[in-house]
């Protein structure tokens, strides 16, 4: 059997989003970190869940988003996550596999129903997030397909799956696969949290199997434990082929050995929610990367992905994204 | 064990609706009705949920929505619907509580999942929905609590609960006890294909049990088999004590013995999708009517609450209708 080569493939947890409008004072009852995501288990997400506004649902999670978003400009994506035999499990399957991405992952049966992110926007357009990882405790070794890996340009992995602790084993060996193939390993940093949980481990990742780091401007400053972003940009020049760092309305910074590119954010109407802002731009740069464009143009088609996504409640594009590529170069 | 006093019950079928985006050859391809709402069975159900893009989940209804609506306007309000006990029917169950309605009625064991309506939304914000009732199947005599509908100064009917055989006694029971407390019985007509499929039985009702019909043009054309609109309006003066009747973008107009209101349609930003229009539009009039206000006032506050609801994705209120009503009122 031959495998369809791929653009990128995604390994994250798969995750539905919960999402609902809420306040600060909200935020500060329930003793939400604002703009984090943080980890919680079943009895609290259960308490978190009676507490919390109508809502919306909509399949998440951030490589997912990422993956779905490299689907929605053309490219050849496939995703890894785990969920479980259930009503959210199939809601995810059905969206990833609605937009265009390859994804076989078996589900997870019996165990912990499918993960779900609790996410709180609040009026200034932030997401605060509760996430209860459920079947993605059970993504392990089993699950990294060699020929899916070896046959992708990138291999794309999120930190949060440095979360759920089997996970990190089925993590080394896609990198491992990924570059014996002589294709890509990237890495988003995902949280500036995630990067407290985990920095030593980062650290040694970047140096020894990243040759694309995604993270946004509180997220590598804390993984060089530094103040500024403009010292983190010293701090992480030649540590890995290409950085990318992203700082929301200031627009993003990409360092790859001497060249050094500084790209505007696009032009947003009005800011609805940040979720997933990040994730999009992964996916337009990847997609950008992959197609071989230069590393401006990468930027500048990741800028132009999050500008639609922040447009509108929810992580995953409303616009196909094609779209808006090409209104862009018309 | 004293019952709190209600504005308004509604009893509908309790659905979560799954919204996508899609174009005209999609619908022709796959035989939709455009604007209407087509019952499907669990396989097609199935099929075209598969052929769907990426969707969102929202908790939906009618009669659901409406009442939602009602309590975002800051009524107090009651619903009674079936879903069964499985992850939609925890949503569903969850977004109308968190909207403050008292929602008590059992969810369905072991029979069918819960409802949902596959929604097609085209570029043009029009929606057309393909609907599975599965544990709407169920709802019957025992869940009308006549204490719930005893203290409710109004009982608000959908016309798609003409659909499962078993509902229709249950909508008959809750009327009968509206009457008898000396409380108003709404009916809203749902969809003209709904009309066509029930028109002797709502006629009949319309005669008999209600005092306050809903409808749009093409349900009151189809209720009294007329081809303009000028001409339903003359066929149901005198029928009910209050006829409203919604026109889109032309506005409504309201009937009530000698007394008929043209009321403009409220500005609204650019439409996104009209899912939910009439739904929210008889929140507004009945929050307005139980309130007291004058028929006209009720009608401007239904305009401004369907206003809201097109201007997004779904078919409950994304902003708290009360900040729109007290926008509204300086």
């Amino acid at each position: 059997m031959t495998t369809m080569p791929l653009d990128v493939v995604g390994i994250g947890n798969a995750i539905v989003d919960i999402l609902s409008h809420a306040d600060d004072a909200f935020l500060a009852a329930h003793g939400l970190a604002k703009g984090a995501m943080t980890l919680i288990d079943a009895e609290r997400a259960g308490a978190l869940y009676r507490a919390m506004g109508p809502a919306v649902e909509s399949s998440g999670g951030s490589a997912a988003n990422t993956i779905a978003g490299i689907a929605s400009l053309g490219g050849r994506a496939g995703y890894i996550g785990k969920v479980a035999n259930d009503q959210f499990g199939g809601v995810f399957r059905h969206d990833i596999r609605a937009a265009g991405v390859r994804f076989e992952t078996a589900a997870a049966q019996g165990g912990p129903p499918t993960a779900r992110c609790l996410i709180f926007v609040t009026a200034d357009a932030q997401r605060t997030m509760q996430t209860y990882l459920g079947a993605c405790l059970e993504l392990g070794l089993e699950d990294i397909d060699p020929e899916v890996i070896g046959h992708a340009k990138v291999t794309y992995l999120e930190g949060y799956l440095w979360d759920p602790p089997r996970a990190k084993e089925a993590f080394r060996k896609a990198a491992a696969i990924a570059r014996q193939a002589g294709h890509k390993v990237a890495l988003s940093l995902s949280d500036s949290f995630c990067v407290d949980r985990h920095r030593d481990e980062f650290r040694q990742l970047v140096d020894e199997h990243v040759d694309i780091l995604f993270a946004n401007e509180q997220e590598i400053c804390s993984l060089w434990q530094v103040g500024r972003f403009d010292e983190a940009l010293q701090a992480t020049r030649g540590r890995c082929e290409v950085t990318v760092l992203t700082r929301s309305a200031k627009g993003s910074v990409i360092v790859a050995g001497d060249e050094v590119h500084v790209i505007d954010a696009s032009p947003a109407g009005q800011v609805v929610d940040t979720t997933g802002a990040g994730d999009l731009y992964a996916a337009g740069f990847l997609f950008g990367y992959t197609s071989g464009k230069n590393l401006y143009d990468c930027g500048r088609i990741g800028a132009l992905a999050a500008a639609e996504i922040i447009g509108h409640f929810g992580a995953r594009p409303q616009t196909p994204l094609t779209e808006l590529l090409l209104a862009q170069l018309r």
